[in-house]
């Protein structure tokens, strides 16, 4: 049986369930967030051109390189049977053979057109094949238009490359105790106007014993700096003034739990905002820890940070 | 005869006409804004560069792609024209025949040439011709630049796709009642840091019975939110603080009432700043009725935003 | 001999003229802004590559077109010499012949190089003929790369096309008079949040004796719209908070006044935040005249704005 | 031994050092940004494509046109291996020779290929190889593709091109003294709303003793201008509100002093906003100079910023 600790306390500033944009009564299991900052929603695919340019942007390099070269055999290998179907004596330069043997010369007639290669040692003659000969170079300059712009639109999208340590740890902080993380830029482009927001997500009972999911903010001690260059560590107070002060580990585990951090700054190659999330859940708690060093100095004696050290961390006490 | 049943009343922050950029005069009559949030307003053409790409940019899919292949098919014909004139018998490799197979045969030339795909079966010869080819090649050339451009800038247009009620519905809310309508996003990219105005307006007679179109501002329960992932009810309540407090359906109808909703928000994939609009007038309003559920759960557990229900609504007592 | 009329006056929120980035000393003739609201400064060259992507990208379409041709021509005309040089028999496929013909050949064989169209009944032979037209494809594939980058640099920069009123006019307004001028959006891309500075630089003397340009702010009525999809008329009224109160027309024009108009406003196709400046000198007051109508009906009983005619005026008492 | 002449002094507005993303205990030796505004700080590299992307962006023209060409090269002869490897017989067109000779025609038709120029006197001949040239011409294509995206990006990244003086001068200014730098925009793209913030880092002993770096914000006369299109000064009041009031030259040496610049500004071509950043160390100061005239009229008259003596200055009594 579900148990919830804690009633809901009166904050000042609290951030209202309807005031994030998710619903008071879904979710009160399960998270709202994946780890990696997706949001574990599903909305019903209404298929357009523009989804699909989404999704063109944002896979993968390999699949996106498989997926254009795909593209390319498959458009060949219709235009190729479109010309077999023709007759292949109308491709100069083809000597009839079998139907395997006319397909290839078809295939690679089509190939030479689509990428307007265009040797000419196979060329279209007659009107309808010269028309669809026509069409293909046509076709291809189109595709390969199109594939500009995708890889541009790929270059140019913003990214923040923000690696975050995998576990949040509640350690002795000032004269009580802090929950905290640590981040770095993993990406060469430098990160100013860094700006992090902190959100907790916890079920309670109200008065008349419903559960319901309350969401709070979590105040940080530093939430802005100026340049993110170096690692930064984000502290909570666990203090009189936290909403989950005095709250036990086997009681956030009962509430569900689920701490949402959301990271803004600008990158300054090409002077975009970006946006990073991570979302931690009881099980990425640490109690009693502390980060371990994660700046050391290089051989010309400058201060190096070592990203892969982030999550690093030692137990005390 | 037309009623205007309420004189202006005084509203803490109301929008002045003019601060709108709306006359005050014009458009007692019609709307100021279509449903589709267009502005129902021409502008005087001023033909311009500026304005094509303005309309290239914007005009759907299917014509943008049916337009740029009447204008390849025509300037292949321009160019085999020419070539025409200037005497068949300096295409090398073409037998001159009748003038139909001629044109077919310099509009084949023409076609490789400015796709550059240049095959050799077919080549130029002669001085005029042979620059002819050159200049043809080099318009392909452009042509198709200018192709990818217009690709790139249709694919990373910032645009928000966001279904609306549509209907807005005057429900039981809280001890009085409210106006409301429902949206989602329908695009696979993300919104974050969503935010919206509603405004009406009116038509009232001022105290020398001159009939004139007001404009108020709708405080709405909340207007902003962090996460746009799910639906979204914005709600205005129709209490003593609404400028149409008390209107009945016939006052609102008789006063030309439209309602109009700015949706502003930051789309995530490429981190633009997004509008929708979307203007309701009585017609579009259902009295006493109460939207239907939006979210269910998928296999997986995850909620479920089901977008074709968006405007979905029951009657109520 | 130069007369200044009036005495510097406080103003509150008076811009200095240091806060502008202009000069307290320079500029006591001429005006700092040009009419079509560049700066009538010149900067010393400090040539680069920067700057030459910018005068690519602001110069007019024309000019652009041509340059672009007259780059090819030469580039093409430069390898066909090359080639020459080479050696007209290392070209299988031409005859030698005269040099004319020998340079026709070699530029014909140069520019089907170049635009890769390639037709191949003029071929390389020979190695460093060979290597040559190899490098020429590259550079023709790069020069194309560079004007698809260009030509989408000149398609999406940011671009307002405001058509200002020739004149400013001085006009009877509210009990007193106002310093008027109109403006319209000749783009069919919408502008909305627009937002006008006005100001005004003055000659004027200290109590020294000392010649000062001073710099004031212009209050405006209404000096931001949320929509400016029709025409916008700028009012400043010329009463006791005007920093120009009671000047006349000799007194306006012996301090060698100069008004600057400064628009900002967020372009909608593009989402792009746009600029828009204009400069007035005392030769574009017009006193005691009012601007006539510029909205008009069309056939289907829309307002339709009628651009031609924003800056229209006529006399008045 | 390190002497450090002054205590930390209470400062309203004190930046924090941990605001700044700089850790307080880090870099007591060293500085903090190099000269030209780049941190002086590594991160250790996590390889991935989006900084292979960063630097291609980033790095100057001429070794971004050499590195294209070099991949060109190597491109071309990977595939003229493997069509040697296939057997030079399959090159149509194409005499076998020695090693070298094939070697070469390989080369010669693979780079016709990869360039989509495919002149056709060499052709492919034969299944594999017809397949391999398939492939050569698609990478090609998709290669052309990433170089005009790539194009596009170095094109249209923000980027500001100001100029700053070498010095940090200090000079007479008001009653007292002042610390002052000078800048000019070099770029033809005008900047606007232009913003400067300077802050100074200092190593200090604490109470206890402990070397501590401390950083403080220095306050400008005028931090903000409207159009930055001539030269600006900028200038800190070293009064009593100042962190180094009253430091001497050694003071400031001894205390490894670095006075860091960051300027924010609207570029107004493409309405983007830029940064730059400037270091000066003690070793740039001059005491008792100021800077020496850098406007003068041209030919027609106008103003004419002399960007070239912008770090002019003479010493004064």
């Amino acid at each position: 049986m579900i148990q919830f600790s804690k009633q809901p306390r009166k904050i000042a500033g609290n951030v209202q369930t309807s005031e994030l944009g998710f619903g008071r009564k879904v979710m009160t299991d399960g998270r709202m967030m994946n780890a990696d900052g997706t949001f574990n929603v599903e909305r019903e695919s209404m298929g357009s051109w523009d989804n699909l340019y989404h999704q063109l942007i944002t896979m993968r390099w390999g699949y996106f390189f498989l997926l254009v070269f795909c593209c390319f055999i498959v458009l060949n290998a219709v235009f190729a049977v479109l010309y077999c179907l023709l007759g292949i004596e109308h491709l100069g330069g083809v000597q009839p053979g079998n139907w395997a043997e006319n397909f290839a010369n078809a295939y690679f007639f089509s190939s030479q057109t689509l990428t307007t290669v265009g040797y000419g040692h196979i060329s279209p003659q007659g009107l309808v094949t010269s028309i669809l000969a026509s069409i293909e170079s046509f076709a291809g300059l189109l595709a390969f238009a199109l594939i500009s712009g995708l890889l541009y639109g790929r270059f140019s999208r913003p990214k923040a490359k923000i690696v975050f340590s995998e576990n949040m740890l509640i350690a002795p902080y000032s004269s009580g105790r802090g929950l905290m993380f640590r981040m770095g830029n993993a990406s060469k482009s430098e990160l100013v106007e860094a700006e992090v927001q902190m959100m907790i997500a916890l079920n309670q009972r109200d008065e008349m014993g419903n559960v319901l999911r309350n969401y709070y903010p979590l105040a940080l001690e530093i939430n802005k700096i100026a340049f993110f260059n170096m690692s930064w560590t984000l502290v909570h107070a666990l203090d009189e003034r936290s909403p989950i002060n005095g709250f036990s580990e086997q009681e956030l585990a009962e509430a569900n739990t689920e701490v949402m951090v959301l990271v803004k700054a600008v990158e300054e190659t090409n002077q975009q905002t970006v946006h990073a999330r991570r979302s931690y859940t009881t099980d990425d708690f640490v109690w009693n820890a502390r980060f371990g060093p994660v700046i050391s100095r290089n051989r010309k004696g400058q201060p190096q940070v070592l990203l892969r050290q982030i999550g690093s961390f030692e137990l005390v006490g």
